[in-house]
């Protein structure tokens, strides 16, 4: 059996996920159902992270196993044919017979878009969280950094929470962020809007957990959290004292890296 | 009665075009349900220009009557708050009683955008037309500035033609168009893909007629046609000698001049 290596980019609006649901349309059936039109295999595609419904990815890398002997450029114009518009495969190659996506990811990194303007332009609104209200920017870019490094990471999971990574035994809560900062987008004029963008990087993340960094990034923005605040977050290990959990559609998959 | 000026900003994906129509979603629909909600008056908002089902606008102007004392801030305010993220009102303000979106309107410019690359990011899928195959773009150029003057332009409308203004009365067929030309943007990176962007601007067009010179700039660019036949077909006066009429959902109503 060959591996076929893909990295996909798609808009999450109007898909369940990236999981598998029956009667439901996700990325990773979506990308199943072509790929065992164009094989006649019973072929399962596996993902270096699981995104929630409306979260969007623009470099997710996933693996599947074939007998076929088409060409991996082959399998990426098949797909790219007969995929709707919303999911594209942006690369595809043959891997290392024990490649597997998720397993052997180092690093993932994730964005979070925050469209700072009074109106979020109608061509922007699937991929932006719009928050119009004041923010202490710099208190936000402070407050990222306190998540850098290796920490409990409890407070800032869902119950009953799996890693982005899927596993089904416990994650550890323990978690190193390589990278937790902000940028700001240029405004491409003066009535316009910007974007603050959120980045992170990781080996691997608690589910939902992105989404609390940002919901808790925000909250400091407002005031109501400091950075003491957030490192006693991590000893607390209290999922109730973290900030509300940022909507998926603000949240992008951006790139996962191997050795 | 006061007149109150709109500019709107819409993806028009998921509209059957800005002219109200039963039991359709349009954006001209949607805008005067809104402002009856608000007023309970009946009424109608009239567009500078009709835009056809998938195409989208930065800098569409609108006009309505009203008896309600709202200041034009509240009106914008209140329709973003009741119109769905896909339709904005960028700016909102008092006219004088005379003024008419339509009548009044002494420039349009429309852009149309064109992918070229093998891939279509999924996050621009809804607002530029893919063409991978081979293009002579410096002669799209060049064919471009043949549309430039005052020109009959029967060849470039379709059956049955209205203005894009809308009037039933039968439009005349001589234009003129102030800029057609191209421009290309910058790659992302060196595996992206570019836009190829048509700019055209003029006081009035036929209906279906930028989506005409759009297809038939496309014909140039594959070699089937050059500046001598286009220049021939203003004196053809015959619509099947014109190359075929590009999809809607590259095309982009930019801004509307007045004086």
């Amino acid at each position: 059996m060959r591996v076929i290596k893909l990295t996909l980019s798609y808009d999450g609006t109007d898909f369940h996920g990236w999981q598998v649901q029956p009667g439901k349309p996700t990325i990773q059936g979506a990308v199943n159902d072509v790929l065992r039109r164009i094989t006649q295999e019973k072929i399962t595609v596996h993902g270096a992270g699981r995104t929630d419904a409306g979260v969007h990815a623009e470099g997710q890398v996933a693996h599947f196993k074939t007998g076929s002997e088409m060409a991996p450029r082959e399998f990426q114009r098949a797909l790219n044919a007969l995929l709707p518009p919303a999911i594209r495969v942006v690369d595809a190659e043959e891997a290392e017979r024990n490649f597997h996506a998720r397993h052997q990811a180092v690093i993932k990194t994730y964005c979070y878009r925050i469209y700072r303007g009074p109106i979020v332009p109608p061509f922007l609104w699937r991929y932006v969280l719009h928050y119009s209200y004041p923010l202490d920017e710099e208190a936000m870019c402070r407050a990222a950094r306190v998540f850098e490094g290796e920490h409990d990471f409890t407070s800032f999971s869902a119950p009953g929470a799996e890693d982005d990574d899927g596993e089904a035994k416990k994650p550890s809560p323990v978690k190193t962020i390589i990278e937790s900062s902000f940028y700001r987008t240029e405004k491409v004029d003066a009535q316009a809007g910007y974007e603050l963008v959120y980045t992170v990087r990781g080996r691997s993340f608690l589910r939902y957990m992105v989404r609390k960094l940002v919901g808790t990034l925000l909250e400091a923005g407002r005031g109501r959290l400091n950075e003491q605040d957030i490192a006693r977050l991590f000893e607390l290990r209290d999922r109730s004292q973290s900030g509300p959990t940022a909507p998926p559609h603000g949240l992008t998959m951006k790139r996962v890296e191997y050795e």
